[in-house]
């Protein structure tokens, strides 16, 4: 491959936008991501506008109102939706509650899932299965990272029971991407009734070019604070105009409604606001606004997904070469993510403590037991360099 | 009454601690608190800690983990109750879904509110209506505001399928204070089975002196950025302990359950994080932490709600006298909203605009159709006194 030294100088200046960048080498992108210097400023005015102009005034509330509608557009432009289709949440685990409480379950539904689900959507699952008699299934994702055929497997696991299929686009633990478009026009044209499909987005938001009414989706609920690179307290949920009116609000407030001329709920909003509860964490909806024109300023979603690739397979063959380092995938990764095991005398818990008091910021996975260290499109080849050799030497 | 101007230097020493009052006379706490400079900082602090120690680490979770801690004992010494006690939410919304949401409703079971409650409320309680045939019973507590007993209206409208009973310590609309022990007690004593009680407290936390306990209600849900003057983003729910295995986690994340060594759930928190869900703005938190140590600093809770209630006698007193101007209340408030009509030929919406446009900054309600001024421990009596001089130049 080419080393991805070429594009280096825009990399270059784009890293002097974020501050979290200076002190350490950081890839735990998938946990967190770097907030942006203009994101920190956004919030920070924010603040201040609240506060000389309100906080709570007719000028504040007009003016929150523009700014959600403006994170709505933005967010969508990236997902390459409409605004409409937006529902501001504060994290994507309230995106996936948001569509699993507001199905109309029947009691022999059942759920089909993978078995590289995040623990919390894994819980939210098992609790709707207990409430609403409904059944879950499980296939086995994980062992195709290397051969087998993901769609073949979700196929084979759908039963005339099957209601909706809960995965994620890019799986947390290994990095896997699934192939989605296919995957959802599978569950679609399932025999005689269509399956719906509810991605957790968490890794795929920000980090893959998407394009969702093309892939089909039913529900993508994303975060800002990971590959967006957002403060933590925002995200979002898209629904596909088709399935909207499956989902009945659940959590409910104020924002969602219409009221009359006495102030009493009349109905729901007409768009993805409908989902929206109450009071947010405004300053923090700017700062991912801000957060996002970042990385818009550097490239395209398709030129951003394209360097970290670039960069994932760089990171991935040179820990490939360790002795002793096993990367879980066999070939380059398909995105930010690489998840390997150290075949060593040194737990996968210490090697993380050790590396992040010399800097080096990764994290353990508990299944597959693993490490991840995950790699921005403004991750610096010579960072890889430098964690390959700090790993090289704590093994 | 005394003119409040006893105490006033320690006040003015206090204003200082908020610039949003430098700017402006403000008395919409009811719909927003002004945010103190500590609390700014707080923020700031936060996000700049993230940046620099993470922002996702071993060593950010666990300070996160900490500051949580810190957080919900903070919010508990408020509210007279243990920390384990509060599950730290969204926003006061978030908290009565939480509890709303998370009871085993039967078919035929009712609900009992007052017709005082917000928007917000009154959808979620039409829509666990509508989805588990629940039936909504409704009584006239806005009449009571000047006569009549609120505790014997709501012990005439129990009935022997009430569940639970959702109304405000503290209504947003006219100001009233109700009576909660005694309905408490007159719900739990109810004939045959006890009552619960589901409070919205966004207008009571913060501003009335509680120790929940002696009240011994069973769910009360607050926010942090109305009277506690915190951010938006951060709120809470404190569940009584003999209540608490009454509700089952509905919104579902990392945050409130237990996992195995491979990550797997493994069953709930044993405290009020067991209601908690994923990531939030957690520099908000720490803002709402700095915020509530502003207020301590100045006096306890008693103290702080005895200047309210001085100053909104003087408010009131003040709006009683205008001609044109008439109080819904007929006697000093007891807390500090002070609701009001005018009788001349100015539309509520067009005097609030006007006067917002002068600096002022009250809001309009809907029903009663009134304006609502609110006045905080450290609003000035010359504050007051200019209010009430502006609203009788613009009538």
């Amino acid at each position: 491959m080419t080393h991805p030294q070429a594009i280096s100088s825009s990399v270059e200046k784009q890293r002097q936008e974020f501050p979290g960048l200076t002190n350490k080498v950081y890839f735990n992108f998938g946990g967190q991501g770097t907030l942006p210097r203009a994101g920190l400023e956004a919030i920070l005015d924010a603040h201040k506008f609240l506060q000389q102009q309100g906080p709570f005034s007719l000028k504040v509330n007009a003016w929150l109102e523009q700014k959600n509608c403006l994170l709505r557009q933005e967010i969508a432009s990236e997902l390459g939706v409409f605004p409409e289709t937006i529902t501001l949440t504060e994290n994507v685990t309230a995106g996936c509650n948001i569509v699993l409480w507001g199905l109309e379950w029947q009691e022999g539904d059942r759920i089909l899932m993978t078995d590289c689900e995040h623990p919390g959507i894994i819980a939210i699952v098992q609790e709707i299965a207990r409430r609403f008699g409904v059944g879950i299934d499980i296939c086995p994702i994980l062992n195709t990272l290397n051969q087998g055929d993901p769609v073949a497997i979700i196929k084979e696991h759908l039963t005339p029971q099957t209601r909706l299929v809960v995965l994620s686009h890019l799986l947390w633990n290994t990095g896997q991407v699934l192939p989605l478009g296919d995957i959802v026009h599978v569950c679609h044209n399932y025999s005689d009734h269509p399956v719906q499909v509810l991605v957790d987005a968490a890794q795929s938001a920000g980090s893959l070019a998407l394009n969702l009414p093309e892939i089909g989706v039913d529900f993508y609920a994303f975060t800002g604070h990971k590959w967006f690179c957002g403060p933590a307290g925002v995200g979002g949920l898209y629904i596909r105009p088709e399935s909207f009116s499956s989902v009945h609000p659940t959590f409910i407030g104020w924002r969602g409604i219409n009221m009359n001329a006495m102030g009493q709920p009349t109905g729901w909003k007409e768009d993805g606001r409908r989902f929206e509860v109450a009071s947010s964490a405004y300053p923090q909806y700017e700062g991912l606004r801000a957060a996002i024109a970042v990385h818009r300023d550097w490239g395209t979603p398709e030129e951003r997904y394209q360097q970290i690739c670039q960069l994932s397979e760089y990171l991935w063959q040179g820990l490939s070469k360790i002795d002793g380092i096993q990367c879980l995938k066999n070939s380059p990764p398909e995105a930010g993510l690489v998840s390997f095991t150290i075949n060593r005398d040194i737990s996968h818990d210490k090697a993380v403590q050790e590396l992040e008091k010399q800097g080096f910021f990764v994290r353990t996975i508990r299944d597959p037991n693993c490490i991840r260290a995950c790699v921005h499109y403004f991750t610096l080849p010579a960072e890889i360099e430098q964690l390959i050799g700090a790993i090289g030497k704590i093994i």
